[in-house]
């Protein structure tokens, strides 16, 4: 019989419908895409190209000027922005009814490769290290913008996941409103932390390590897993086991490590399901309690394997056709 | 510059990007799917073929035996239900952190019509009426059971709306819990209720007839519009006017007058942009709350012209390319 599981962190319940139950192999997708240049023409995100991007927030580059080749990790101001740094936070009415403000925030592009066809999966593990840095830079230049109030980091790998462009790129967004949902998502482990005096993401990793049966990878200071109330098949989150409510906080040292924790799970995902399409996305604490005990930065993978139909977009309940159990294991019976 | 809009009934932001604007044509599906035959033998719910699928819940026939043909409108459990009738509601606890609780619901399709290529842009009202009167004698039926705390009723129309078949068919589930995102949705209403003494939806509509650029048809008893704050390109929302708590206490002429405005609009929209993919929910008060006022039913048909990525999914932040006066205008300037 189906089973509906709740998300101890978020309280949002989900469906694991068993009667629908796809064994793990039955997502790997059939045909992988066709390999892609290393190099294409007219890639905006292409070395010799940076004149066709707005200018670069932030490069890691051996000499040379700005705006020019020779990087290895390029940020930029997304062309396409879905807001934009000139404007301001005050809500203006419209008809009594109606609230409107300035879409006032800051939308950037980092190229994690000079490569076109180049993977996180399939990157050297200090590449992978570079492009974590670079969030930590911009994230740390963002928020001192007190107009904005969130800053999320994010990656559409494949065009299921709502890319456009293949050459490999993550983004980050800073927006002048906490939205609700991350809201919920703040109040919901405040109020856990009220109750219980713990942080609820520890007490996941702890019951995580304690009965390991959808666990991924454990390394000295980072966990893998499959949460217990997966939305999606293969859903994997990567949190650090210390306590830590920001992203900013990360140390070089940690960073090294969760590269190497991220490339191998971007790999497993790789070679176990043939190249699918994801999306990645970094949750952390508000700008202003980014030393408080109640949150707890983490990393979610939403592989895009099956298509969200009326029932989710009505009710926010994602109907899981895996068990998380089943596709951990198949991940970690995967041939190394 | 883009712009933040806050709809008024459920408090979430959405970002209209003018900076990504596309104009309302660019929407249009290059290609219009290939036609189908009006009959599919190995289709599930072709007349002829009901032994293949779960026994009917009801059906609209001139005599003759149950689960055989002569049925206009036909609803049956789902064959791969989502959530299924027995079971127990009660939260079971396990390793003291996690909660579940059994898949129980009711998951049934109501089969729009018998010919395999129909569609309800293109049926005669007499038939969208039955399938509306469909809806209501389900919802009435299932709000019975008292482990039934939400019906939603919903339809996905083509592949990028997650069907898998293209027989013209709508889906009702009565869940067992009231999840957030529709909570949150009562609790605003009921919020907005207690602060100005009105439903939100009555005000909305009242605020739409007074500055009608957004409208799209106003009929004796119904509205159809583009939302001021549309999460996507052409968003459209069907109303009645007066206000209703419940869809299940619509009457027989109100049925009716529905089912032209709702066959409208989706006419509108498959001659405007050839067919398009799309979803249709319809949100309803609680079954405790059919006869409060701070509820009002709703139609929300939420066209699938682009893929939602990582900020979506991250923030619930919906980013949309289309200016909702602008999509309206188009609607209204279609040739009739």
């Amino acid at each position: 019989m189906p089973e509906l599981r709740q998300d101890p962190a978020t309280k949002q319940w989900v469906i694991i419908a068993r009667e629908r139950a796809k064994r793990p192999h039955d997502f790997i997708k059939p045909v992988p895409p066709p390999p892609l240049p290393s190099y294409k023409e007219d890639c905006p995100f292409c070395p010799g190209n940076e004149r066709m991007t707005p200018p670069e927030t932030m490069a890691y580059r051996k000499g040379g000027p700005p705006n020019g080749p020779g990087w290895w990790v390029r940020a930029i101001l997304n062309k396409f922005s879905a807001l934009v740094p000139d404007g301001s936070i005050s809500r203006r009415e419209e008809e009594g009814l109606f609230r409107k403000m300035d879409g006032v925030g800051q939308h950037e592009v980092i190229i994690e490769s000079p490569l076109h066809n180049q993977c996180i999966a399939l990157m050297e593990n200090g590449q992978v290290e570079e492009i974590l840095l670079a969030y930590r830079e911009r994230y740390l230049a963002l928020r001192e913008d007190p107009r904005f109030k969130l800053i999320i980091i994010f990656k559409n790998h494949g065009r299921a996941a709502g890319t456009s462009l293949d050459h490999p790129h993550s983004q980050l967004v800073a927006t002048p409103i906490v939205p609700l949902n991350i809201r919920h998502r703040f109040e919901k482990a405040a109020s856990h932390f009220d109750d219980d005096g713990t942080c609820v993401y520890c007490d996941i990793i702890r019951e995580g390590l304690r009965a390991p049966t959808r666990m991924l990878q454990e390394t000295e200071r980072f966990v893998a897993f499959h949460p217990f109330a997966s939305r999606a098949p293969f859903e994997t989150w990567i949190l650090p086991k210390e306590h830590q409510a920001s992203f900013g906080s990360i140390s070089m040292r940690d960073a090294k490590e969760f590269a190497g924790v991220l490339r191998t799970t971007l790999f497993q995902l790789y070679k176990g399901l043939n190249n699918p399409d994801y999306n990645y996305i970094i949750h952390t604490a508000p700008t202003k309690d980014e030393h408080e005990e109640y949150f707890h930065w983490h990393l979610q993978i939403l592989p895009r394997l099956v298509t969200p139909a009326g029932f989710e977009l009505g009710t926010g309940i994602f109907i899981n056709a895996a068990l998380p159990e089943e596709t951990a294991a198949f991940i970690r019976n995967l041939p190394a």
